[in-house]
């Protein structure tokens, strides 16, 4: 197990949103044949790396893994059932996966089938990797993380508004591929009707995240273009007497104490739905509203070589007190021609 | 020459503020005994990194070199000297250098000691080099970097103006590589009293640039930690009138309207006092004057892992629409911690 969550660390800048997770297969005489981490989200999780290149596991074999292994189809098949593909007869598992689509369904399943399951060993080490993850998922909501586009000076647009185009048209590429990552896309409705976004993923080969609108009061065009740009939508709305029979969308109900949705209750309902990893576009109230509420995981940021000297700040409204004030922890940064791209953990 | 026209684009990320130059030793056949570029601020010349190598240059041998050679002692040797203890007969040159210390004095006094020199081979090409550095130049004024060091939101300070301190202690120790490489330090006399800054470079084995206070009044405090900690400052002032016999400083008198002093004024005057790079570590009314008069040529960023969602922007009141706001030039980026240094040239 401890050269498991070594291997595990190798995905430390990288995983996220996803857990950390190594994996290594021991023949009965404790020595190693594969191993096994996960890189980054849509990559292969742990145990599949691990197993992909053994034939058939030896008898006596036993696989480590600090995580319990998935038992659902992502962008990836369920590790379960590669496990038992290539008869893998006793499985040592770190910690269970507090992530509702598992929460210990997978081992029932393996011990199902025959196959041998420890559960908890090393499980500090193992929960220490992920401690970021596990409390995100301790909360029933998903992972957020906030994107903004800014000048030099921060700003968001110039002092009428104008933001087209603050960052290259490389960077607006380059922020498909995060939409091509998470599960949802979350927007505003004042974002929605200033800007009309398509808010899909417009990579070759990449796959459309569901569009998430916080529309209050419903106020979503009828001929909007994320009605039709890719997946079926989510409207968070404050009622039932906001449903309209135009729209070909998804309603979800959010708490609502008549000025605004608790956005902490909408993340509740999302996770619910099955959208486990949020990235939100916008506006600035959206993003303040989640940096009150400390639900914000991640921040990815995108500096345009542009100087404004005047305009909206992206982050304002708040006032933190130096002190007091939120932490980031670079986990990334990237040239990307004149802009600049850094992704930061965020620290409430 | 265009071997070392090539040469000389090697330092096409790192020679400024310096010019790039490259340099070529040739035998009396014009094959290539040994090139040089111009690395970074500090490191040898082209023409010295070229020869550095070469015993006694061969009979014939011509060094073609892009830039006139250097006749003054700066950080390194002057260049003319090591031509001439290589005893190289015969210099081809690009182009004349616009900086006040040399307009064709190398050329007079390689001549005067017997080295044949030719002058203005493939100008346009060596020009095309250095537009930025030219065009300074041309202006009579130093090379301007502004120094800003801020939040992910762009806030150089909390509500309270409370500064200490947004970037980590990395980015703070990283800059003093700066001032080692610019030849002058200004502030304005805002910064001075609020934050008593020493301005030298703590660098082991750095140089201390010259500290500039722009000080229309003179209200330098007596006990300045900035009069003893490193060179002798100059103090910019509105008039004679200003100038005090209670501190150890040079003057310098800027054209001054009856509210500010004229920045551009100030700028020729010290490249007349011999400074030729100035590095502007603040305050953000000093920077917008600067970025007013499009006097500055780069931006040196610091950009610490802290959120603060409310306080000053460092650009601001200016107000530049987007479509004429300055566009900026990514130069080098770097990860110090979770901090993120980023340099631009300032593309007016």
């Amino acid at each position: 197990m401890r050269i498991a969550i070594e291997e595990a660390k190798r995905g430390i800048k990288t995983a996220f949103p996803n857990p950390m997770v190594g994996a290594v297969l021991v023949d009965k005489n404790q020595k190693v044949i594969a191993k096994g981490f996960h890189e980054k989200p849509g990559s292969w999780h742990a145990e599949r790396m691990a197993l992909s290149d053994v034939e058939i596991a030896p008898q006596g074999a036993t696989l480590y893994v600090t995580l319990e292994p998935c038992c659902s189809w992502g962008r990836t098949p369920p590790c379960i059932d590669i496990i038992q593909e290539k008869r893998v007869s006793r499985v040592v598992v770190g910690m269970l996966d507090p992530d509702i689509r598992m929460r210990g369904k997978s081992i029932e399943r393996l011990r199902k089938n025959g196959v041998v399951v420890e559960v908890g060993v090393q499980e500090e080490a193992c929960r220490s990797l992920n401690q970021r993850y596990l409390k995100i998922r301790s909360e029933n909501r998903p992972t957020v993380a906030i994107k903004a586009a800014c000048s030099v000076d921060g700003r968001i647009g110039d002092v009428h508004n104008d933001s087209k185009w603050i960052t290259s048209k490389e960077s607006r590429m380059h922020s498909h591929r995060l939409r091509n990552i998470y599960d949802g896309i979350l927007i505003g409705s004042g974002t929605l009707i200033a800007d009309n976004p398509s808010l899909n993923c417009r990579l070759e080969g990449g796959r459309n995240p569901t569009p998430i609108i916080l529309d209050t009061h419903a106020r979503c065009p009828s001929d909007a273009k994320v009605l039709t740009a890719g997946k079926r939508p989510i409207l968070c709305v404050a009622s039932d007497a906001c449903i309209r029979n135009d729209l070909n969308v998804d309603y979800l109900l959010g708490e609502y104490d008549g000025s605004v949705l608790n956005i902490r209750n909408v993340l509740e309902k999302l996770y619910q739905k099955g959208i486990y990893t949020v990235l939100v576009e916008g506006g600035s109230k959206v993003h303040m509203s989640l940096i009150k509420e400390q639900c914000v995981d991640i921040l990815e940021l995108y500096i345009g070589g542009v100087f404004l000297g005047g305009g909206s700040s992206w982050g304002a409204g708040i006032n933190f007190q130096l002190e007091q004030a939120p932490k980031l922890n670079l986990r990334y940064i990237e040239a990307l021609g004149s802009d600049v791209y850094a992704s930061y953990f965020w620290e409430s």
